[in-house]
């Protein structure tokens, strides 16, 4: 019999992804040129050349059981090696081939992390705004999500209310900086109240707290922003990364967990994720593209463009008279709608072929989305678009 | 804190996998042309070149978000349908694009499909001999696997046993065919029979028993083998395939789920394993992946060498007076041991530098595995080895 859960959950679909249909949709009507269409976390930048080169150079230099034979468990182990090197030198922690777990993108390394470091029941805590998979993402693995209100003023975390929240039910705080919605990166003095905040309940409660760190815009950071690394403030991190946005290679879902070299039990949790992908279904990803990704550890795509098109919208929102934080990193930023309603407001928008993300599904409501990973040019064209809706709807 | 459940998974180390370890420990000692090691399914002939031709000419050809850009949650609609209509042309079931979801091998797909058919304490049966991963596979959806004895005679089902064990809670009845570990593939009679049994259950327990076939041995058929097509029997069929072992890319992690279109809500099953998909950390495979497995639908690597190793290995075992049923594809083939400790059996074998698995991993006591994915050549030099064991430890 079809499973009644998954069959109501089709019933729910996803609001950045209807709009990107209904842009698609329109795109048909006036030409997608036409359309403003600022729903989509995907990246324009094209990968490095480098990305593509080391693919032809593996399919040729490799014998088909090196390239394409099963991987070991936990991933390639010159991959793994590779990766470990890379942080260790950039961020000064001592990482090893043992510490890290190759997975198919951030999403898979969320699965493993949480299902290691929580047991049905538990309660994971995560901040507003946030990525709205996270619920599916950490509900299915048998924990408890559980939403600190956001600190709307700076998207920084909102402490008052993150200490009346944690409990001796809490086994995972999740946090994702530089974030999505908010573009937001998580200070130096934020990270290093958070892990004091931890090493203090981790105390007063008799049991670890682990610090997962979702990190896909890791690399996406702009000139002046303090955008530290978290597992250096926080023995107990376990850093979900992905290439995804780094080297624009979404659709080849890539990634590892980076375990903290001094987190309890640092050695046991790489084994403890091969156990939770026999369950998953998950077995590694795809050889040829862990060991393209290894020989890429130190590129990325030419990232400056997200840089350009954040300051020409930041700029153009504070002079439209916009509250709005400025991000220090990825490619959205989260301003304050025009009315309280942010829905009624990203509706109104769509009447100028502006498509915005009301900040409901982010779970703050009066907020609304930019996702500026698309061509300068455009982002140009859009503004006169953007001044005519709030002057003609709001008289501003 | 961490999990206690798979921390104690860690210590229930896979049997074949302790072998596979021995055998290459013992090869640093003897060097590793003197090791027969018939312990590990890992594919020996190389992947056919047109694969990595593919590889290639995408990289040289499309542009990077086409390439490497994020696929559609069921899969790139392209490869979906290619796959669609090479399994029509085939096997003569109506599949379209919408009936086929696509999985980082057979692992993630049986992950979707026994989620997408079962609710957590339903029953899924499997029958012996089974691949041991079949058990945390379905107990970690929350679903249980009962295992229907074997019929050691011929290694066809047991009806008889499996008869007894329907009862209402069976939601799912998963089969391998042809199967690992004893390389038999099931009859006409034997899907017939077990088709006329699950209607019948069926309209008894008024729900839908969903048949969840296990397909990665499909390609791999010897001549003369009755092997027919699973999901042309019986409409509530979900196909798990895998590219892993007839292209030999089992690193690659790239398969499918193909819903049979006469399936109760056939329409409704993609979109279910896109949720299901959420929980599990799994977001479609590579993308490149997908294209090139998509441009190799109709091909297969030099399969041969299986048929003919398994020819030399069936006639010795005949010669030397063993109980074997011919294997009709695969590269496993699955004798009755000369005492009834098959375990003591294969310890003895160690002594002459053949790696055999026990029975007893797959629930079949009394047994043992040969997987015969090695060179010919290997295989040849190890029949005199094999015959002197027989001769020395039991006197034949």
């Amino acid at each position: 019999m079809l499973s009644q859960k998954y069959k109501d959950m089709c019933n729910t679909p996803s609001v950045i992804r209807s709009l990107a249909v209904y842009a698609s949709e329109r795109g048909k009507e006036i030409g997608y040129e036409n359309v403003f269409d600022y729903s989509l976390g995907n990246p324009s930048v094209p990968v490095p050349e480098e990305f593509n080169k080391a693919i032809r150079e593996l399919t040729e230099t490799l014998s088909s059981n090196e390239l394409h034979g099963y991987s070991p468990n936990p991933g390639n182990p010159g991959v793994r090696t590779a990766i470990a090197e890379s942080l260790k030198k950039r961020f000064g922690l001592p990482y090893e081939q043992k510490h890290i777990f190759m997975t198919s993108a951030a999403a898979s390394a969320i699965a493993h992390a949480v299902r290691c470091v929580t047991a049905p029941g538990d309660e994971v805590l995560t901040f507003a705004p946030h990525f709205p998979e996270y619920v599916p993402y950490i509900n299915e693995t048998g924990a408890v999500l559980k939403v600190v209100p956001a600190d709307t003023g700076s998207f920084q975390i909102n402490f008052d209310e993150f200490e009346k929240m944690l409990n001796p039910k809490v086994q995972a705080v999740l946090i994702n900086t530089p974030n999505n919605p908010s573009g937001v990166a998580y200070s130096s003095a934020t990270l290093k109240r958070l892990a004091d905040t931890l090493y203090e309940k981790q105390k007063e409660y008799g049991h670890e707290i682990f610090l997962i760190s979702d990190e896909p815009y890791r690399e996406i950071v702009f000139k002046g922003a303090d955008a530290p690394y978290v597992s250096s403030f926080y023995d107990n991190t376990l850093s979900c990364y992905s290439f995804s946005k780094s080297l624009s290679v979404p659709g080849e879902r890539i990634g590892y967990v980076a375990v903290n070299p001094a987190a309890k039990d640092a050695d046991m949790i790489v084994p403890m994720c091969v156990q939770i992908s026999r369950g998953t279904g998950h077995n590694c990803p795809s050889s040829i593209i862990q060991m393209a990704a290894a020989r890429c550890a130190y590129l990325t795509s030419d990232l400056s463009v997200y840089e350009t098109n954040m300051n020409l919208i930041y700029d153009k929102l504070i002079e439209l008279g916009f509250t709005v934080v400025k991000p220090g990193g990825t490619f959205y930023i989260f301003p304050k709608a025009l009315e309280e309603d942010s829905q009624a407001f990203c509706e109104k928008a769509k009447k100028y072929d502006l498509i915005l993300v009301p900040g409901d599904s982010f779970k703050a409501k009066g907020f609304f989305r930019m996702a500026y990973c698309i061509d300068t040019e455009k982002v140009k064209r859009s503004l006169p678009v953007l001044e005519k809706f709030v002057k003609e709807e709001y008289g501003r």
